[in-house]
């Protein structure tokens, strides 16, 4: 299930197109609704205050409810656009976006109203994407559920890796919060640190856990282009703001001796397992039964209103910067569906591979 | 450069084919060798004893020392092999290796003597191609390099973040130390290191940091399939022991407010630069000009002496496995160059791509 | 430059995302809408009586009149459906047609209405990507240019193999023309021929020829995925009624004595050149720098309006249909610029391969 | 399954790799060398004086005499090359062959020595892989053969579309002769023209029609990448010498009238058939269950002994050659078993995928 995702933050619409879809999935619109609100700006003062009704237009793909097997395209009009507070700095490079980088590729030619194809906005239409293999995955036992890790620099929630056991029903707990955390308790601290950022026209960022329920053993292999990390991890990298990415313990496996970093092996009747999951339920690049855990490192959103040190890099003249316009403090919160979303769409992938 | 690496730990050969190779490039095969030399077993008692001369041959795609643009076939013989040694054991799955999985995804059918497919001893042919990927590079000015950041819990090179200036001949010193590291002082205390855990019938594992120097801005792209890092990461995953990738200042990002993480663009004689480089060159899935500098966690080999709770996968038993054979308390400092070498190869193909 | 083609005939839209566009390129709309309307239905007693205004929205990619780099959308509404035509006979197998294929391939989840995704209406947007990759080319001196080569069992325009010279003015002579012929005296004949088929309630198909001129020599390959001719017929079989694709002279080749076949090389003016060009520009491949001929042979339109027997394939019962709704007695005129577009799109991404 | 051809006619050895074989498939290794017999040169005076043993070596993929799911390379040893019998005309462009194509494209770094990566020598590995594809499908009931459809000007065998049934055995039958044909009696006709070209110092070619029996409906999609006769085709052109590829009764019926070219359908005990086969068992790109029938078109062996007129490439000055060497007059009759391979290895693609 191929998908390509299209538009600009300021254009006429986004969207994507899905191929390979199997036909006769009647596609659950309302947990569609549901994946899309989570990631919808505008909930709380802890968002941007663009507003978006992201109102899912299925031009191809659909009919009578149900999944065709032919190309799927689901487009968003985009409606709430101030272009306007774009213009006057067009030529700035805004610290920690891609107004640069995206300047030289697109050999000055990109629509950078609104951070035009770079937007997060785009990430609207993977969680649209998302929420389709989503229901796939769910025919075949196999649920996505994230929440965050940690939130700046020393707010910390559950890790998935220290629990004796990990169901979809907590996952989906998480998700019905408004920052999606295991232990409640830490949402008002973080939606707090959230706050205290912004009062300071500053951003924090946090690491996202997530993990993949019920995927049997056997999904991935060893090599490039069939490997459960590395498939993952381009799919998850390919999300903004998302710096690392690690399976199970990830880095501080590094700083663990062989015998503490090894998940000995045991049975749970019939069933191979592991007492421990510090490889995340993946070895050689294969699951191996256990649930599929990894981390996403979320930087702090790169807008913020403090005055900056830049460049014009059309006049190639050194100048400060003070970033006006709608953004998020922090866009951790928003972000946790839309890894799930990535997550979601490589592992149907990767399963429905390992059935051939 | 499509690669594909085949060959098992204990078969005939293990070798790579290269597609899409540009004809012309005389292969330097003393830095080949050099390369391979550098990942090669046997050099100390850091190593496996396992010895192989590790000597390509080319079957296709070279003619006169020139690489032709057809298909280029690489392979390496294997020739000490102790097959014996895994005999005993075949159905006990090694914790923390895919002992396991690889019998599930091969339907009992894989080769599992010495790891087979999954065997460390696969990235041979990986350097090789590397060592291609890098003589292109160069042509362009492009150079990739690696040392090891960290070992086990507490030993710590010089980061590259933190150098005001990284060059290639800084990383060439590192690769010609038997440790492969900036700070040479840190060598003695990294070996003792790992021999301790060798004593101990342990293992240890560590972080190695990246650096890809005089790649132009402009390489890569935000989307799946384009993005500089989810690329790098892609290929990264694939090398066996791999469990985190991160870009730049990576986890640690997560715990920085923006007015931190954010690099402060500023002009270099007439080119755009940024002050730091906590970003690691890569915004929005693109290089900015600056080196690209990433992280790769290496967790301790799963091959350890001491006796390890563990199955019998065909069987469905409850055991106890202890490992015997010839394995590295720690394979980091082999595993510099093949960081290199999946570095090189995906940079090479993104920088084509950005050509076009 | 990937093209993905979405939408059903009655549907809300059709359209085509293009990744990999280059950046920069004013996209000449007139240019676009020529080609949509050489392509369109309802300009004569020739075609279907369907109209559609066939107007192109540009959803992304495209900013102030240019491309940006980023995933082009264009999209086209479907606005003149009768669906109730199709409704009385959705589970009847017209033979010709892929009703009872995309029944199963579906697993009857298809849109069946006016051949849903099957519909030759879906090659519309592929006109409209053909037509950008007609212009990028057009900045490298490559043109490409289609005719009727014959139609039905006895008409036949001039062989481009025939000529001494072909150039791209005289390709848009026939492009100007309403059947589009080299040789403009066989225009009645085909139209006359046309309208009879439809009065006796049958359908003529006929065999269209293209040429790419002003390709360098060099492009292609001649490996599996970068094959010239490959990759060609892989793009052409792709558009509804093709079943047979040759290059140069094509199936008489295979009656040719070598003797005859092959194509004597010489120069002209310092390039190399052949003096016949049986093999079409291609050797091995591989483009030699003479116009890239091949032909392409397309079926009769499956939809006629005598009784045809048949089955219903829900309840696999035999039966008799009769078709009604509104059908081109021949598409072979509005193909002819499908052809061009699925040969512009397939030179363009070899000759970019090809500049790596 | 993705194969990957290498080798060059006179370099150490020709091979390929597979990647994504199923495990578990014990290969029928005197099926594999069958076949390769039925490629080999050097069985009558039809062909050319080359000697190979075409002895298979397995370097990975292989365990005990099944596969294993890892990437699988087999390579077959050069060993009898007369590699002096070229170097005397490296530089003059044999009319018809790629080497004037291969030069430009290698940038002058090919091997040219008897074809280099060109040369028929490198469909004996393609063989190989399409001995395990044959495999694969006999064990979901599917069978791929081809026979000699015609040769020259004037000589014909039975044409499959007119047979009331197909079956295995009889294709298998033709794979018998020393000249594959349906009509034994048309063998000796047809080497007896063989010869005859040969003493004339000329070639001939001829008309190869393969069908794949027992695929069930619902294989392909009407999309470019997973569009069956598309597929097809792409593998096909990559033999080298194919100019045509055209699907059921191909360019005639595009002089047929819909009348005539509908397939009308009907039932045959439960299973939806139809009663003629002029669309070569594909509607819209997807299998409809009647036997998938296509034809390739093989031009003239180029290499013909008589004086031929031609430029040095690299001078650029014209001349004249004459082809030295041994080559076969016609190699129709050994590009029977390539047609197989190729169409063998698309068709457990596509069948693979429709399972999904």
């Amino acid at each position: 299930m191929r998908y390509t995702i299209f538009g600009e933050s300021h254009g006429p619409a986004i969207g994507v197109v899905l191929q390979g879809v199997p036909p006769g999935l009647t596609v659950d619109l309302e947990a569609m609704a549901f994946d899309l609100g989570r990631r919808a700006p505008g909930k709380s003062p802890m968002a941007t205050a663009r507003k978006e009704a992201d109102q899912v237009e299925f031009l191809s793909g659909l009919f009578q409810g149900k999944t065709t097997g032919a190309p799927l395209c689901a487009v968003i009009r985009n409606t709430d656009q101030h272009s306007s507070d774009y213009a006057a700095t067009r030529d700035l490079a805004r610290p920690g976006h891609a107004d640069y980088t995206g300047f030289v590729a697109s050999r000055g030619c990109g629509d950078y109203r609104g951070g035009g194809h770079f937007s997060g906005r785009l990430t609207a239409p993977l969680v649209a994407a998302g929420a389709i293999a989503k229901q796939l995955l769910a025919q075949k036992g196999v649920s996505v559920g994230a929440h965050i890790l940690s939130l700046g620099a020393d707010l910390e929630d559950t890790d998935l890796l220290d629990l004796p056991d990990v169901t979809p029903e907590l996952l989906h707990q998480a998700a019905l919060r408004s920052v999606p955390v295991l232990n409640e308790a830490m949402g008002p601290a973080m939606e707090a640190a959230i706050l205290a950022a912004r009062q300071e026209c500053d951003s924090i960022g946090g690491v996202i856990q997530c993990a993949v329920l019920g995927l049997p053993a056997g999904v991935g292999g060893p090599d490039f282009g069939e490997n459960l990390e590395g498939e993952l991890a381009r799919a998850l990298f390919a999300v903004p703001a998302v710096k690392g990415v690690a399976f199970g313990a990830g880095f501080a496996l590094a700083q663990m001796r062989g015998s503490q970093a090894n998940d000995p092996f045991c049975m749970d009747g019939g069933t191979v397992c592991t007492r421990t999951n510090h490889n995340g339920g993946i070895n050689g690049g294969i699951s191996n039964g256990m649930p599929v855990v990894f981390t996403a490192a979320i930087k702090p959103t790169p807008s913020i209103s403090q005055p900056q040190a830049t460049v014009n890099f059309r006049t190639g003249e050194e100048t400060t910067l003070t970033i006006k316009g709608r953004h998020d403090p922090c866009i951790v919160p928003r972000a946790v569906v839309v890894v799930e979303a990535a997550a979601a769409l490589t592992i149907w992938n990767l399963l429905e591979g390992a059935h051939q």
